[in-house]
């Protein structure tokens, strides 16, 4: 799979990418990530890529040229199956969107950044559109971090142990058991004492339950 | 303002914490971001902090005794109005904790890495779990940059204009309105007339109607 990611902040994103899982899916060939700079792409001076905004009003708003030539330059070389903006007004990015886009051959993801950017570019050259919640961000990178990892690790491969993405939350519309290790107790905190008993199907029963009580406990729209 | 974080990858966050309105936010003294590596805490041999998880399973589960260690030694330092995990299964994080928080004088962030950290970690000594939204990532690193990032924009003279936070998506429960900017034309495509009228009150009447438009399309729960 390959993720191709346009910033006007490149380096925000380079320490997450070349550490952890992301890390070890590029090594594996699994994950293919690669960042470019908005700036590389402008025709503007002094690598200029943002202006004020029409009709007034406080902050900047990057403008379409540098946008589109940076797009269009990449689709040359690449058939994008999703041309995806990060911004809080998109669709809510959550698990099942994870799961469908882990299936993809390519994605570009364009981050704002500043005030937001041309709505032309949103009308006209974006197919999806992601919010990874609501909330605002001082650009899309972090956006664009999350959707990489929460996608990249369910590349068949990436994990160490397949299985364990599937026990995570959200992935059959429960949040997950609680999780305890050694010391079996720690100042009077004992772990519970089914875990301990060796009887894996109880413990799985036992898992189950307490996955059932915080999801209802906790957010039980999930259970619906 | 002061943001301790533990996290047992630290180096992931470096990139992150080192530009964009985070750097200026330091360099103005607005806010500290502090990182610690969980690993600095271990008394185990070779910076253990993990161990496999008790009643058998998939994924290594982050010890109790140096994230005690690591939570109490910093708490001797400061006073934190909240120690925070980061978890999928926590409160939704949206902008208006980010409100609450960025009142807050220091937090400390807990980042959970692998499969999770020993529940009584999370029974005794978190005051807060926080969720970034329904979808799992390999660790809460990004999460603790989300809250870092929608927080520090929220502190008074960190954003170059303090009006910017205020118009944007949620503040007033709206999403916000589109932007433009020059060209006002781009391969036929025209910036909306009213834009350039230079009539104020119509142009912020024509913004208010589209942030209501487009909330009712998008995200019509937030009108409720």
């Amino acid at each position: 799979m390959k993720i191709d990611i346009i910033s006007v902040v490149p380096q925000l994103m380079e320490s997450f990418f070349a550490h952890s899982i992301l890390k070890r899916a590029k090594e594996k060939g699994l994950l293919e990530v690669n960042i470019f700079n908005l700036r590389d792409y402008t025709n503007y001076k002094h690598g200029q890529v943002d202006d004020y905004q029409f009709g007034g009003g406080a902050g900047l708003v990057m403008m379409i040229e540098p946008l589109v030539n940076a797009i269009e330059s990449l689709q040359k070389d690449t058939k994008y199956d999703e041309v995806i903006f990060l911004t809080p007004d998109g669709e809510k990015f959550n698990q099942k969107t994870a799961n469908t886009l882990s299936l993809k051959n390519s994605l570009l993801l364009i981050c704002g950044h500043y005030k937001g950017i041309d709505q032309r570019v949103r009308d006209h050259f974006i197919t999806k559109e992601i919010s990874i919640g609501d909330y605002v961000l001082s650009g899309g990178e972090l956006g664009a971090a999350v959707l990489v990892d929460a996608i990249g690790r369910l590349l068949p491969g990436v994990l160490n142990d397949e299985t364990s993405a599937l026990m995570d939350s959200f992935q059959d519309n429960l949040l997950a058991p609680p999780v305890y290790t050694r010391p079996e107790e720690f100042r009077g905190w004992k772990v519970p004492e089914i875990l301990m008993s060796g009887n894996h199907s109880k413990i799985e029963e036992w898992r189950h339950e307490q996955s059932i009580e915080r999801t209802k406990e906790k957010r039980p729209d999930l259970l619906d």
